[in-house]
């Protein structure tokens, strides 16, 4: 016992800062430990869970952790995804095929060398991988501001859940840090959490549904989509957020008065 | 049905050229199908065998490949690692901890280039992983010219079969041709094959034992690992394995025309 709190002990040392790895809706607690197993090899020790189908702990992850107990010791257990990164400024979405989104798609290799350069300014990052079958939903992609896809052959693209977190993680151990893909004035401003900007989203579909601007029932979630992988992609600052949400603010009231002077 | 065939096939076409995978003496069918899906990922479907605990074929293993069949279907069985090698020209043992032999060791990403370089050459490539728990033995890497070893948390490391292989084949995958390491005058000779060498290393060692080199048996072991790791090292063409057999014939016969001698 003496000897596996040692060894405990010994790796959690051995954990660096690193992306939080997110696990949205993950079936199979075998996965979640061999997942946590994965990570622990490259020195990753943020484990999220995002509304696991069998509950959350669960023996099974332990039993196949091979002993990384100390990544599944100190994993977060999260309802959904938005509440998963609200702390994050930059989030990955890993998939295996194109969700037809005008995202930026980089490989691993690249989210790894981002990553690095990210977090040595100080952002906050997350990958989210999806479930065992199916992946992340659309709805799940659209949160994120970059997709990762890892080149696998086109004939045979069949990674299991711990497998892809084990491609992004190896790259990350090895990557060196990159130029940055964009330059912040770290003076003036930060890069925006998810939290932030999705308090914009949701400030922004209120006042748009007080429009009546989702007129048709059915392509309401495709235009909400569209509209927060935009917003997304801009990648906006902190500032911008609140610039964003001083625009909403104008315009619903310009539009509450024209009512008014309307009804006048 | 249809399907299903529709779908081998087309996995069969995306199989490219690549190094032999070469599982020694693995114990679960599981890890065997495993690694077969991790192979097809990354185009490669050259699967070696050598002594499986439980036999071959194994149905576990084609129910755990998640659809990698045709990998399986090609996978061929051996009884030994030598028999495994024989027609590989340069041969590399993975190892997750450092085995003192004075042999080259590279991360999966230099060795996936290397490995591009001598195809891109003509030169036969495997890449030896060991059974789950231990590895592979001394003598299993003895036969390698060169060793793998991934960068990975020097606190935990500990990955399983199919994750070993799927670190080296991504790397495979992504690797570019790099400048040769050595170059060879294609005009006058060739890498010699495992089978070559190994017929060396016997008809060296049946000198040897010939001559009473190896008293003392316990130290027999370790002197012909010693032996094989050094010429190994050497890389030998195909001319200086002969010149090899030449010189042990040559000794051998003069220290029998001298035992004459002195008999006479």
């Amino acid at each position: 016992m003496a000897g596996t709190d040692r060894s405990k002990a010994d790796a959690a040392a051995h954990i660096q800062p690193g992306p939080a790895i997110v696990l949205v809706r993950p079936q199979l607690g075998e996965n979640i430990g061999a997942t946590a197993r994965a990570m622990l090899n490259f020195g990753l020790g943020d484990l999220r869970i995002v509304a696991p189908r069998d509950g959350w702990p669960n023996g099974k992850a332990f039993s196949s952790a091979s002993g990384a107990d100390v990544v599944l010791d100190r994993a977060q257990l999260f309802d959904d995804v938005p509440a998963a990164i609200a702390d994050c400024q930059h989030v990955y979405a890993t998939t295996a095929r194109p969700r037809y989104m005008v995202k930026p798609v980089v490989t691993p290799r690249e989210a790894a060398g981002e990553i690095r350069t990210r977090m040595g300014e100080g952002e906050t990052v997350a990958v989210l991988f999806g479930a065992e079958r199916a992946g992340l939903t659309n709805d799940d992609v659209i949160l994120a501001n970059t997709v990762i896809t890892a080149p696998l052959n086109p004939g045979f693209a069949s990674l299991n859940l711990a497998q892809a977190v084990l491609l992004v993680a190896t790259e990350w151990y090895q990557a060196e840090q990159r130029a940055p893909t964009r330059t912040l004035d770290p003076g003036n401003s930060r890069a925006s959490t998810a939290e932030e900007r999705e308090a914009f989203y949701r400030h922004l579909e209120a006042a748009l549904d007080d429009a009546d601007f989702f007129r048709v029932a059915e392509k309401k979630p495709s235009m909400r989509r569209a509209i927060r992988n935009l917003f997304e992609r801009a990648e906006p600052t902190d500032q911008e957020v609140r610039t964003l949400h001083g625009i909403v603010t104008a315009l619903s009231d310009r539009r509450a008065d024209g009512r008014r002077r309307f009804e006048r």
